[in-house]
């Protein structure tokens, strides 16, 4: 089985997993997690998102969370903008790297912002033009493109096009992300081999839920493809934007504990993950776990 | 990436799933639930086992199930065997298919019966001539070959010398079950592919837990070695055995809606075994089935 010696991951759930819990957690608890993450050897956290804090009250203080972890080195920091006030932000307190986003489903995005979603791509220009001149960089990040409630089926051209969009504007690192946790071992293999094909010079991310219970089979299949980047969120919090109570993110305790098992390095301490995700799931009641639940399997032995 | 066109599956549910849980369910309940698999498409059922009542209740009525279900066509009724007296129950009632098991811990059958697996498989043959003198058909099966508690790894040689001893015995058909929720996707590949280029000609069931979440990974791996015979339990019951309140089988409903949605034929409907996986959900208050909790994909589309 053809499997990569290495993977990158990032941790979401500072971002992806918060963002589904109603309560929102005090600043200094976001703080002493995002260093645990941080001490727990992840090489990429994104801990926020600088959009509006009535929309998103739970990512309010993405900016004083980003002052608060300027020491924290060998870790690189990111965060969600959806435009160029989100860079400002982003700017004024020291975060170094931005995301943006747009819908793979275009009758989504005509629908919501009368606009295809590679002009909405074209949009961001300003927000990397800003993004260039504070110094940050910019990747960009395409949801649904494994199916969406629109259009179920999204075409490969429809994800091309949004690719050579974030291209047009420079940016060399896209993130696919399964929102609506549609995706199939099948057709993630099949999209990872051909972004690939196309634009061997990329950096690729992939985002998937567990809403199927197939996260870690997809990853399966995006290592076979020869990826290699994956987000994961502590005890799988998260959710379906369009399942209300579904599994949210693959957890990342399960993700390392399956990396570990099968030889892959990550330069992460599964230990030291299993406490974090121990502490999320205590504080919001909540873990979509297995690792958590049934313990490594190397805690069985005898 | 390599996939079969068609996989045979196997409903466990009313064996591995029931075994599980403490309420006894009434008889003419897994007669109903039985013949609604049946009608769902599922080729093969394992109905119960021929064991002690004492040890286990939950299976004591398996002779009248048997019975009951004598008319039922087009589905390759079966049930565990442990001894003699188990395939002499099987013969009274009408049962036409017995599995026979051994645990792959070396360390664990010495202990538990101070004899090998292999020389627990070569005291099965009087329960393969009993079986054969009553027209029965006989098949094996392995458990942990993956990984236990006691050894952690079990070498390959051990499996092979177990597969050998089957094979001594006449048995071509060989399940090999990850009752401790240790197998990787990896390891699974590496295994599948290994037992078919040592027998080409023999029939090989996979049983996955989805103890750590690896289920549908690891039926991906299988089938992408060229396996295609998996069993699944409704709603996911069932549970690891050294893991208390662990998840359990692998879900009938996640693993149809995977295959489902990557073009894999099954010959089962998704909607009825959803239908049967209410209800057993409903009667044990319990679920370890994402489909059953998110609905399919194909629900989402607006």
């Amino acid at each position: 089985m053809k499997l990569p010696e290495n993977v990158i991951l990032c941790e979401v759930g500072l971002r992806d997993g918060l963002q589904n819990e109603e309560e929102i957690l005090p600043l200094e608890t976001k703080v002493s997690w995002a260093r645990a993450i941080a001490r727990s050897g992840f090489p990429v956290i994104e801990l926020g998102s600088f959009v509006s804090p009535r929309a998103v009250p739970q990512m309010a203080d993405t900016d004083e969370l980003f002052s608060a972890l300027a020491g924290v080195e060998r870790v690189e920091l990111r965060a969600l903008v959806a435009n160029e006030r989100g860079v400002e932000r982003a700017a004024q307190c020291g975060c170094r790297k931005v995301k943006l986003n747009v819908s793979a489903s275009r009758r989504h995005n005509l629908a919501n912002l009368n606009r295809t979603p590679e002009e909405s791509i074209d949009g961001f220009s300003s927000c990397v033009q800003l993004a260039q001149e504070s110094g940050i960089e910019v990747s960009g990040s395409i949801s649904m493109p494994f199916g969406s409630p629109w259009e179920r089926q999204i075409p490969f051209a429809d994800v091309e096009g949004m690719i050579r969009a974030y291209r047009e504007l420079g940016i060399r690192e896209v993130s696919l992300s399964d929102t609506s946790g549609m995706a199939t071992p099948a057709q993630v293999y099949d999209l990872s081999v051909r972004i690939q094909e196309s634009w061997p010079d990329m950096i690729w991310w992939m985002h998937f839920h567990n809403t199927r219970g197939l996260a870690l089979a997809n990853i399966l299949a995006a290592m076979q493809a020869g990826l290699n980047r994956f987000d994961t969120s502590f005890a799988g919090l998260g959710g379906c934007p369009f399942v209300p109570g579904a599994a949210g993110n693959v957890a990342t305790e399960d993700a390392l504990h399956m990396f570990l098992e099968m030889g892959i390095s990550t330069g992460i301490d599964l230990d030291a993950c299993i406490e974090i995700g121990r502490m999320a799931a205590s504080r919001f009641e909540r873990s979509e776990s297995y690792i958590l639940r049934a313990g490594k399997s190397s805690d069985l032995i005898r």
